[in-house]
């Protein structure tokens, strides 16, 4: 099963300026398309703490994701750190220039532009010129009706923080990761944790690749139950024996009711 | 400045069977304490991967927070993992060991309760003792009305992953935390953030203790911002003199309001 990691990275996360919807999008996403995700990192805009979160993952998942920390300014460095994660040198890259200077090209001019007016444009585009700078070996992905490539450097996809922006990219580039999808069954008990857990062992054991969940609740809910187990994994008909194994060692007294 | 990490233990997380709050919560919280939260790690209910992100962040950051994976079921791993973490052997402590015999006997008892009741029930207290099993030098905190103190393992805060208990635990524990309050400035810009990086990063350079965050928008805002600039420290005069500069840099042209 092909597994992934996320990196999100911003200041503006832990510190609470900004909530994190990336997160939420892209655990539903994953799931969708049947990866598993393995693990998720949120740190500051920090150079060396960036690459060495992106070594560690793209050396452990098939697929890395990385939010936020791609732009202009000062605390942009998300670039600069998975490069960093390689030792790859940064190269500018002749396509993302070209967009660039088109992009700054297709400016509005202001009326009677000046020749100082123009000078500014193409000082502006010399400072922003640095967007193209990428590591050695960077491929673009391209899809949908992206204008600016996904920026991909061996398995880490480069995606900004921007929520609109994000998800338009990443869903441009999602039907790369497509899998076999996950089979899930519930059964929801009255009984508490404490009461069942060596049962719930007992199937831990026996099924390994089937994921064993168990969700108490604080109070029992309107229906009575108080755990809510889950069964799931990528072989439908071992997902299913083991929840009906699990449904015998129950017993029905101690089932609400199953899904 | 007092730093933090937090830790979330939980595969219903990575796969989306759960929405985390309680990330949002302790973001909020520590943000009000002064703290500064400078990572968060989601991971599995995976003992040698709890260790392993436990150990890291004890070691980089003064007070470690973990939520989830505490409980009497076979993917309850945390406490595990936080004595792998350190190398600690597992010990029944007296007190905890206590409160849960003290617990199940209080559990009401079935009329005419039988002999053979009576056994199921030092059965389930014999099972479930494993949860008075803790890291040698656990210390118990305890607050407010709780019942079970919250486990501290070094730097170490080991608390529920169930919301409700979630918060009620860290509230108790909450003022052992607290810091000198952060100082926020904000400014938002009609600019596009292209064209005031290179003033940004002049200021940061010169403002190495005041964090200056720069989160553009998709589309304009209704009062016609594009970027939203910040600047957070813990000496307000500092982070004053800096929105200052920063204004006069910038040019009343710029700026759609300050705060």
């Amino acid at each position: 099963m092909a597994t992934a990691g996320l990196i999100v990275i911003g200041d503006e996360i832990l510190s609470g300026k900004v909530a994190d919807t990336n997160t939420p999008f892209l655990i539903s996403e994953l799931r969708g398309l049947g990866m598993r995700l393995c693990e998720i990192a949120v740190i500051a805009d920090h150079t060396a703490t960036i690459a060495e979160t992106v070594a560690r993952f793209s050396s452990r998942y098939d697929a890395v994701f990385t939010s936020g920390g791609v732009g202009p300014t000062h605390d942009d460095v998300t670039i600069v750190g998975v490069a960093q994660a390689f030792n790859l040198p940064m190269q500018r890259h002749p396509d993302l220039a070209a967009l660039l200077t088109a992009y700054y090209q297709s400016l509005p001019k202001a009326e009677g532009s000046t020749d100082e007016a123009e000078a500014t444009r193409r000082e502006l585009l010399a400072r922003n010129l640095r967007m193209a700078d990428v590591p050695a070996g960077t491929q673009l992905l391209s899809g949908g009706d992206l204008k600016w490539p996904v920026l991909c450097v061996r398995n880490v996809h480069v995606l900004p923080g921007i929520p609109e922006i994000f998800r338009r990219k990443f869903l441009a580039i999602r039907e790369r990761f497509r899998e076999s999808p996950f089979t899930l069954h519930q059964i929801l008990v009255r009984s508490e944790e404490g009461e069942i857990a060596h049962i719930l062992d007992d199937i831990a054991a026996r099924f390994p690749d089937v994921a064993l969940g168990s969700y108490p609740r604080m109070e029992p809910a309107a229906d009575h139950h108080r755990v809510r187990l889950t069964l799931e994994g990528k072989d439908a008909a071992r997902v299913a024996l083991a929840s009906d194994e699990l449904a015998q060692h129950l017993g029905p007294a101690r089932i609400v009711s199953r899904s």
